[in-house]
C-alpha cells in the first residue's frame, strides 16, 4: 500500500493521525527553518509541513531538494494549521512529515501544472499526459465519464441493451470518406472503419433487439478542420415498433435526465420547429434559442423603393439587436467590417437606430422614411432602444451571413450564458439535398432515411421538395444529435438508392444484405445519433471539444505526442500486397 | 405508438383489456375454425387467436395467410385460454384480435428461428440477423449488456474512470501484428488499431488519472484459429500508486461482484498459485481447480528400473483418473488412441489399474511390482478404483500432453460443471520466454512489465530465470485476466528494449514518447486487462466466445453476412497513395 489516504480527504477530524499520503509535488516554499510542500494527485492537494525543529535533519534536507512534479511518498501525522485556508477542502490541516520517500524524480516540465498553464496548444498536445494533471482537462475528462455512465444508465433502465458493432466492416461509396484497413488474409481487400454503426444497428432491429444502444468509436476521414476529429463517439441507438413521436419521447427523455443529473436543471417540454420555420427564423438548422433576435423578412417593405441592393436581392433579411442603439458609430463600423470578413462574406449591412423616442436614424435614410423603417421595426420585433442590422442577398447565402451575425452579437452581448440550456427538436428535414460538386443529390441524413408519409411519389417530380421523418436535437444552438424514422422495405429501399445515382448492380454490392435482410421481416424503426464529444463540451458550458477528449489529434489529424501516423516497413508492407504510390 | 405491450408482460391480471401488440409471428396451427398464432418481440411469446365465430370474415381470412417471420400489429382483447400454458409468463391469457394490420410480409428463414435451429454455423453468420432472433443468441447478447453494465458500475464506484483512448495510433514491431490504416493527408504513412491501450493507459496513470478503466475493442491480425476474432473486446483497467496485492485485492474484488451479481455466487478469497506451481502440478498456466487431478511426477519412483522409455524421459508424469478403474480395456485404448493423435502428440500412455482391494494392475507389470506401483499411487494421490495414466517425455511437451489429457477425462466425467466457479490468481510468471522461431527472448507479458524487485541483474546471467509482477486471473481452466506491475523509470525501461533486441533508436522511434513521459514524474503504477468476450462466456457457463459477439467474423477474418473485405476502386487507392502488389 503506497498510501492510507488521497490527497483530498483530509480534514480536521483526522488530527493526530498517522497518515501515508503519495503524489505529486505541486510547489514548494522553503522559509529556511520551515518547508511547505503542496502534495497533489487526483483527488486534491494536502500542505507538508518539514520543520527544522520537528523533523529529522536528514529529512529536512532531501525535502529542501523536491521539485515541482517529483513523485513522493511521506508518512506524517495530521496536524492543525495555524493558517487555514478555506478554498480547499484540506485546508484546516497539514501534515507534519517523518518519512519521506521520493518514488521518482521528475524534470522540469516543459509548461506549467497550473489551471492557468503558460504552455501552448501544440506543447500541451505533444506533453498531453502532462497536461492531463491539470485540472481543467483532468475535470473535463471525469466529467466525460460521469455522462457515459449517466446515459448508459438511463438508457439500461429503459430497457436498452448496448451492443458492440464490428469495427472491421465493408467501405462504401455514400457519405464521407472512409478510413480502410487493408487485410492481410484476403490480399487485395480492405476493411473500412465504421462512420457510424448504422446498418449493423438497423439489422439488429430486423433481429428483433428493440431497443439498442452503444457509445461507440466512429470513423471519418475527412479534412480536417478546427475542432473536428477524425474519430469521434456517438451516443448511438434505434428502436423497433416506432413513429417519430415515439423517438422524439424516448431521447427528450434521456436528454432531460442528463441536464438533470448532470447540470441540475429541470428544462420543460422540449420546443419543435419545424425545418424550414428554422431556416427561415434562424437562418439554420440548429437555431439558439437562449434568445430571440429572430429573423424578419423584410422583402414586402424594403423592395419596390429606390434602393437597387435590395430591389436585386432574392432576399432581404434583418434582426434587431436589444439594445444595440447604443452601438457607436464606430462599432457599428466595426460590425459591418465583421460581416464583411472573408468567413462570411457579406458584400455591406444596413442598419437602422431605432431611437428611445420611438423615431427611427437608418444607413438608408435616403430611400426610407420612418414609416417604412416602423414596418422594419415591425417585422423585427424592434423596440426603442434596439438596432435593426439588416442583410440582403441570395436567400441560402444572405441567411448564413445574418445567422453568423446574430450569434456574434448574442456572444459579444452576453446572450449565450453558459449555464442556461434551451434544447430544441428541428424537424421535418428535407429529404435530399442537392450537392453542387457532384451535380446530384445527395441523401441529407443518409439513404436509409424514410420519405413523409405520402411524399415518395413527389421524389420523381420535385426531390428537393420531400420531406423526411429526420429530426435533429438541438441544444444552445449546437446540434447534439440526428436521426430519422428509417426505409424498412426493399423496395422503397431500392428507389431511393435509384434516386440517389446507384446502379442496382451497386446498391446490391454495397447494400445487399440490407435489403435482403427487409425481406425476411423487418419491423418498422428508427433511430438517433448523439456526438458525445460535443454534448458532454456543451453540457459542460464550453465550446471546444478537444478538451473532453484525453489524447486527441491535431488539425492535420496527427497524434504528436505518438507521432502517428508513421511510415511502415517493407515487410509490413509487402505482408499486406501493398506499394506506396506516392505522387511527388 | 405501435404497441401498448409486449409480448412479454400480458397475464391474468389484464383479462378483459384492450390491448395492442406488434411482432413476429413465431408459428401459427390452423384449425379450419380457429387460428392460433404465437406471436414474438424480444420480450416474450403471447398467444392470439382468430375464431371464425368471433373474428371478422375480413381478419380471419387474412390471419389464414400469415406465414412465419412476418411482422403485424393486433389490436384485441385479453381473455382467459382455455388451456394455459404455466411454462410461459403470458401462459394463462391469449388475445382475441379484433384488428390485423401486416406490417411487413416475410419470406421463408433459410434456418428456423427456434432454439434449436437447423441452420448450420455458415449461414447463420450470413444471416445473423435471423440468427439473432433466436433466444440462445438473443439472450447472450443480453447476457454481455449486463455483465458489462454491472463491471461498469462497480469500477465507476470504485473510483475508476473510464476514459476513451484513441484507435488511429502507431504501428509496433513488438508482439502480434497490427491492422493498420493508411493515412490519406500523410502520404505514405500508417496508423495502427490498438493491441491494446497498453501504451495511453500508462501515460493516464503518468497523467494523474489514478484509476482508469475502460471497455475498448481492441485489434490482432493474427492467424486465426477457430474461436479467435481479430477484434476483440477488453476491459482495460490501471492504477497509480499500487502494488501487485493492491491490483490482486481491486479486481479480484470486481470479479467477486459478477459472480455474485451475475451469476448469484459467493466465491470465498481467491487461491494464488506460483505459475512455476501451475505448471508443475497441472501442466499449464491456467488450470482448472474445479477438480483435483494434480500431476504427480515420478522420476524418482519409475526411473532407474529395465524400462527404457521411461528412463530416457525428462520428465515421467501422471494422474489419477477418479474411479477410472471402471473403465474397460476399449476405453482405455481409445484414450492412448486419443493422446496419440497429431493434436496431442503424445508417443503413448502407460496406465495402472488401482483396484478396490488395493492391488495394483499396469501394463508395464513387467517392470514395475507392487510396491513400485503404490509409490505411484501415493505420489498421484491415486484411491482404489482410480486409474493412474502416465506420460513422458521432455518436460515442456509431456506437460502439455497430460494437461491436455486432465482436461478430456474431466470433461469425460462431467467435472468441469459450468455452474461452478473456481477463480485463481496464477503469480510469479516469468518476465521473458524463448521464442524458438526469431532465437531470442520475447517479453511473455509485454515490454513494460517489471521484474519482481532484485531481479532485474538476473538478466544478463540468467534471463530466463527472472520472475515477473505478473499475474494472471484464472476461472474455470481459462484466462479471463492478465496483467503486471509496470517500470515506471526510463532506466529500467531503457535496459528492457535493450534486452528485447531493440536497439535505442528503435526504442526511441517507438516509445521515446513512454520513456520521455517516465522523466517528468511517473508514479508506481499497474494494471490488468480482462477479455471480456471469453469473460462473458464463461459466466454464462459457454465456451463458445462466438455466441456471445453480435457479429463475428469467420475463421478467415471476413464478415460474411456484409462481405468484407473487399476490393477498393482505384480512385481511394490513389488517394491513400497506395498500389495493390498481389503475388500471384
Amino acid at each position: 500500500m503506497y498510501r492510507s489516504h488521497t490527497c483530498g480527504e483530509l480534514n480536521a477530524s483526522y488530527i493526530n493521525k498517522e497518515v501515508v499520503l503519495a503524489g505529486w509535488v505541486q510547489k514548494s516554499r522553503d522559509k529556511g527553518f520551515m518547508i511547505w510542500v503542496d502534495l497533489r494527485d487526483r483527488y486534491g492537494i494536502t500542505q507538508l509541513i518539514f520543520d527544522e525543529e520537528r523533523t529529522s535533519k536528514a529529512i529536512f534536507q532531501e525535502a529542501k531538494l523536491l521539485g515541482r512534479e517529483f513523485v513522493i511518498q511521506v508518512t506524517g501525522k495530521v496536524i492543525e494549521r495555524t493558517s487555514k485556508n478555506p478554498n480547499i477542502p484540506t485546508g484546516d490541516i497539514e501534515i507534519l512529515v517523518s518519512k519521506l520517500t521520493i518514488l521518482n524524480k521528475a524534470q522540469l516540465p516543459p509548461f506549467t501544472i497550473e489551471d492557468q498553464t503558460d504552455g501552448g496548444e501544440e506543447l500541451r498536445m505533444k506533453f498531453r499526459y502532462l497536461d492531463i494533471r491539470r485540472n481543467p482537462v483532468k475535470n473535463s475528462l471525469i466529467f466525460r465519464h460521469k455522462v457515459a455512465q449517466a446515459v448508459r444508465n438511463y438508457l439500461s433502465k429503459e430497457g436498452f441493451i448496448e451492443v458492440e458493432t464490428p469495427y472491421l466492416i465493408k467501405s462504401t461509396p455514400e457519405g464521407a470518406r472512409d478510413f480502410v484497413v487493408p487485410s492481410r488474409m484476403n490480399a487485395g481487400q480492405f476493411y473500412a472503419l465504421p462512420q457510424s454503426p448504422q446498418t449493423f444497428k438497423q439489422l439488429l432491429m430486423v433481429g428483433g433487439m428493440d431497443k439498442y444502444f452503444q457509445i461507440v468509436k466512429c470513423f471519418r476521414d475527412e479534412d480536417l478542420r478546427a475542432d473536428r476529429q477524425p474519430e469521434f463517439t456517438q451516443i448511438d441507438c434505434e428502436m423497433a415498433f416506432v413513429e417519430q413521436e415515439d423517438i422524439l419521447n424516448a431521447f427528450e427523455g434521456l436528454t432531460r435526465h442528463l441536464l438533470k443529473e448532470i447540470n441540475g436543471v429541470e428544462v420543460d417540454k422540449f420546443p419543435r420547429m419545424l425545418y424550414d420555420d428554422a431556416m427561415r427564423l434562424y437562418g439554420n438548422d440548429k437555431p439558439d434559442i437562449r434568445f430571440g433576435m429572430q429573423f424578419g423578412e423584410l422583402n414586402a417593405v424594403a423592395q419596390h423603393k429606390d434602393f437597387g441592393v435590395f430591389n436585386t436581392a432574392e432576399l432581404v433579411v434583418g434582426i434587431a439587436v436589444p439594445g444595440g442603439n447604443s452601438f457607436t458609430r464606430k462599432e457599428i463600423d466595426q460590425l459591418i467590417d465583421w460581416v464583411k470578413r472573408p468567413q462570411i462574406g457579406a458584400l455591406g449591412m444596413v442598419y437602422c437606430r431605432c431611437n428611445e423616442d420611438g423615431t427611427f436614424k437608418s444607413s438608408v435614410d435616403k430611400f426610407y422614411d420612418e414609416t417604412d423603417l416602423a414596418k422594419w421595426a415591425e417585422i423585427t420585433g424592434a423596440k426603442p432602444g434596439d438596432l435593426i442590422c439588416v442583410l440582403s442577398g441570395e436567400t441560402n447565402k444572405v441567411r448564413t451571413q445574418l445567422s453568423a451575425l446574430r450569434m456574434e452579437l448574442a456572444t459579444r452581448l452576453g446572450l449565450r450564458k453558459p449555464n442556461e440550456f434551451a434544447p430544441l427538436w428541428v424537424i421535418d428535414f428535407p429529404l435530399l439535398e442537392w450537392d453542387e460538386e457532384t451535380n446530384r443529390y445527395h441523401a441529407m441524413h443518409h439513404p436509409f432515411t424514410s420519405p413523409k408519409p405520402g411524399q415518395l411519389e413527389l421524389l420523381a417530380t420535385n426531390p428537393g421538395a420531400v420531406k423526411a421523418n429526420a429530426y435533429d436535437l438541438v441544444l444552445n444552438g449546437n446540434e447534439i444529435g440526428g436521426g430519422s424514422i428509417r426505409i424498412h422495405d426493399k423496395k422503397t429501399q431500392s428507389l431511393m438508392f435509384d434516386y440517389l445515382g446507384f446502379t442496382p448492380e451497386e446498391a446490391k454490392a454495397q447494400f445487399g444484405f440490407l435489403m435482403d435482410a427487409f425481406q425476411y421481416g423487418a419491423p418498422p424503426h428508427g433511430g438517433i445519433a448523439f456526438g458525445l464529444d460535443r454534448l458532454v463540451a456543451i453540457l459542460a458550458g464550453q465550446e471546444i471539444i478537444r478538451d473532453f477528449i484525453a489524447f486527441p489529434k491535431n488539425n492535420a489529424g496527427r497524434d504528436v505526442m505518438i507521432d502517428a501516423p508513421a511510415p511502415l516497413d517493407d515487410k509490413q508492407l509487402e505482408e499486406l500486397s501493398l506499394k506506396l504510390n506516392i505522387k511527388s
